[in-house]
């Protein structure tokens, strides 16, 4: 069997030793954790984008493989920690709801424990760095096969972040902007399945286009042209080919994106 | 015997839930790989920087490691997606040129193939990532040990990137910057063995200095000053010591860079 | 038993091959060597921003621990190549003071060498790269068992950063910043230990604050506001919450901070 798979996803920023600290910590409880970073540059506190990073990636996972998420803007005050088992995936998190996502589209989850017991913390907890005073011995000792049960009671009632619903209008579908890919793609919270036939409009924030492609994929269209087409997570997407639609069209998180099929 | 290595070289940025994916969906193949990430950062769609990146990193690798390179800006297009075999060295990369200095430096390959089987693909394909969909899949099988000749079919004329060949003048050398590193060192195409002299004149773009040291490390001359030396791929290269050349000499890549060697 | 482990930390950026090909030598020396970044984004040659990075992280780490540290501006030059035993770490990094925090808090070393002897070194040696041609192999030498008296004889009188010492006035503490996060948090010289009342001014370089919370954590506060606190790491820290208080107060590495606490 292979040695334990543990993944880390923080907003420390790839310069912080404050992510090598829970490396240490991580590798100190079990020195045969075998690490994977995701990411350590979800925008610092930005949940929302960690809710989107973890329900995009997770679950490509192999079965019981252990997420240690840190983006906790509420470390040291009331907020849970989290101990989360979701279609075969086990995810330690704070209560803030960077699992909205996660844990509504793929089911219910089977098991959401209240980490609180300190038996498998460090001796010394500081209030502001728990993801190396809590949740790197935790996931350590975790990742040594202790029962879950151990680490605290069964839990419910966890925060969820308000999510748009995209809608279907008399000529179109409107939504939003939900992530900004490291290209400048804009993905929108449009599943591809309600974009029933080809649009010819498309509106970002304020403005309206009827030049643009709608393609399958980048290659079909010329550097620098507009094109929309289904992301490969099932979205609709808005891409500039070769350019930053972001950039371009001056869209972010949460800027309305809107689909037109007028006669 | 150890766990197989595949190492990640792509243009996603390290915030991004693609690599996260990938990851995921290797480790999901073959739950023992070792992965290790060589960079994220590749400037978006820049050919040019991966291929140089490539041919100055993999060969220091323990031969049969797996490289999967996704600098893909013509996914979903008509463009193959290799495998192959370079000294040892095993890649799987889209035909776009980002292999072109690899394998034109170290001989030829021993084996291209053309991966076009579906058989080790991802059951679903998107069009616009076939870093998840395809050469991750398909680096967790190789990474297991199938015959690459179960990939597809043996492959030639794979696209090369033109390359600008240094050329002797009557009083000095002319090549270009061909990579600029993180300190703004300017890396050129000119190789050491051709400077037989020390030169006394540097021309970078359009200006020319006489006030240069020639050094073999940086640590000869003083913070600040402009040096020139053969860099530790065997290039003429062009520093600021402790300083940024490509910086403070608006240099890019493609800028001439010329050394003489006037009486 | 575990395969070793080595951990990474360069200021070569995450966009540059030459931290992949130091990974490529030491797997070729070593293939079973698990490799752990650290970090890549050292602010080029910051010395100092590196013995604050290593002080901080390295001694979470499991005894034996092998950590290279490659951020290294007198490559080439006189500077020595050390290797020493800290409190059960073991160190490979050039004599520049990088290490001058983590020798001085964790009492004095067990065994410090100079790495001198070239039978661990790659057959060819560049002047500008002694991480990939010295520090890489050694490394990979060492995590295969080779006793490191062999590397060169032991070593004393190793270079130490001039560091500053907080100091108690009538009515306060006079500091100064050592460490900006990622989260733009001020984390300064000052031990907690010598914040015995809770002070009512903050001076940060010439600015003077009397509106500030004293906290013991950031989910005390409301966002933006100012906030004094001691930090993950024992120290005077002057956190924005959920803001970016390096960026509002133009605080920077070496800006005086003080505490008072006048009647």
């Amino acid at each position: 069997m292979s040695d334990p798979l543990i993944t880390l996803t923080t907003d420390f920023g790839d310069a912080s030793p404050y992510v090598a600290a829970m490396k240490g910590v991580i590798l100190g409880v079990n020195p045969s954790v075998r690490l994977i970073d995701l990411t350590h540059q979800i925008p610092p506190q930005d949940i929302r984008y960690a809710d989107y990073f973890l329900a995009t990636a997770l679950s490509y996972f192999p079965s019981g493989t252990l997420h240690v998420i840190v983006v906790d803007p509420g470390v040291g005050g009331e907020r849970a920690l989290l101990y989360a088992e979701v279609a075969g995936q086990r995810v330690l998190a704070p209560d803030n709801g960077c699992l909205t996502t996660l844990l509504a589209t793929v089911g219910p989850p089977s098991v959401v424990r209240h980490v609180r017991d300190p038996r498998f913390w460090r001796s010394s907890i500081s209030s502001t760095f728990h993801g190396r005073d809590i949740f790197a011995p935790v996931a350590g000792h975790l990742s040594k096969g202790i029962d879950p049960a151990e680490l605290g009671p069964l839990f419910t009632g966890w925060v969820a972040l308000k999510t748009s619903v995209p809608r279907t209008t008399k000529n179109g579908i409107v939504g939003e902007v939900v992530f900004i890919d490291s290209f400048g793609n804009l993905i929108s919270n449009i599943p591809g399945r309600m974009v029933r036939q080809q649009p010819n409009l498309l509106r970002i924030g304020r403005r309206s286009f009827k030049q643009f492609a709608w393609v399958h994929s980048y290659a079909e269209v010329k550097p620098g042209q507009l094109a929309a087409l289904i992301s490969s997570d099932g979205k609709l997407e808005v891409a500039v080919v070769q350019g930053n639609a972001a950039r371009r069209l001056h869209a972010r998180v949460g800027t309305p994106l809107a689909v037109g099929f007028a006669r």
